[in-house]
């Protein structure tokens, strides 16, 4: 199929050990209030002065809101060069220390599992580690997720 | 201290087996495309035709913006009125089902363990099992979330 073309990453491609870096991001404290207010507006996420007297000293990402930020890292770095079919889920998440404004976070990518589709021959699911760290090398984030990418079309098929 | 007169819900409070029922929220298309432009921008994730073209036969909302949306409902039904210290992390998140323009969503929380902090009286970790279904009562995601809340003030310190 000529419309593959632009298909990168499938399934066939993955190997345990892999190691991919993302770009990077910058985010704003106004952008940090903007998610939270939207989806986690507890009062150290929303408020300057709230979050300067919690006990995080200052305004803080959502978790979620890391999350987001590193799945957009992840799209950009490989996912939407990919063959992916979405995700099942998530294995683990660890939110290790604040994202802060003025922070910027990149991820480390590396493959832990590549498990082939019993049930379906054409697609299997892939472990990832995605570990976040800030500008000052310090990890932030860690999530352990799952990924299920369609297998490369067999030659007879192009 | 008087300024804690808005908590209700203590680590004191939580017990294993306690089940609580947020409110429901409904997502539009719009919220969608808007959130994964954003965060998360694979075509059945951004683009109405991409979408019906899809697996999934139809724009599908990023599971983070899932996530994000079930994170609003929890704030909303207890976690605004609790002493909430922020989350270590997620021991699982589960997509099972996509959430798509028009569904309506809400979110049961049931209370799966209690952990007393070893090292500091004054809090403990709560284990919730989030179950988010749709409009139709089909399971849609389930997360199974770590939070740490302060415990309730003694009485001579009132």
């Amino acid at each position: 199929m000529a419309s593959n073309s632009g298909i990168q990453w499938y399934f066939d491609d993955f190997e345990v050990g892999q190691v991919l870096q993302t770009g990077s991001r910058t985010v704003s404290e106004a952008e940090i209030i903007a998610f939270a207010t939207q989806f986690d507006p507890q009062p150290f996420h929303v408020d300057h002065d709230a979050g300067a007297a919690s006990i995080f000293g200052g305004v803080i990402a959502s978790g979620w809101h890391t999350c987001s930020m590193m799945m957009r890292l992840v799209v950009d770095a490989f996912l939407s060069q990919s063959a992916s079919m979405g995700s099942p889920g998530i294995e683990e998440i660890r939110w290790i220390k604040p994202v802060r404004a003025g922070d910027t976070i990149s991820v480390q990518l590396t493959v832990r599992e590549v498990r082939p589709s019993r049930s379906k021959p054409d697609r299997g699911v892939i472990l990832l580690l995605w570990e976040a760290s800030n500008q000052h090398g310090e990890p932030v984030a860690t999530i352990k997720g799952l990924g299920m990418f369609g297998c490369r079309p067999a030659p007879s098929s192009l």
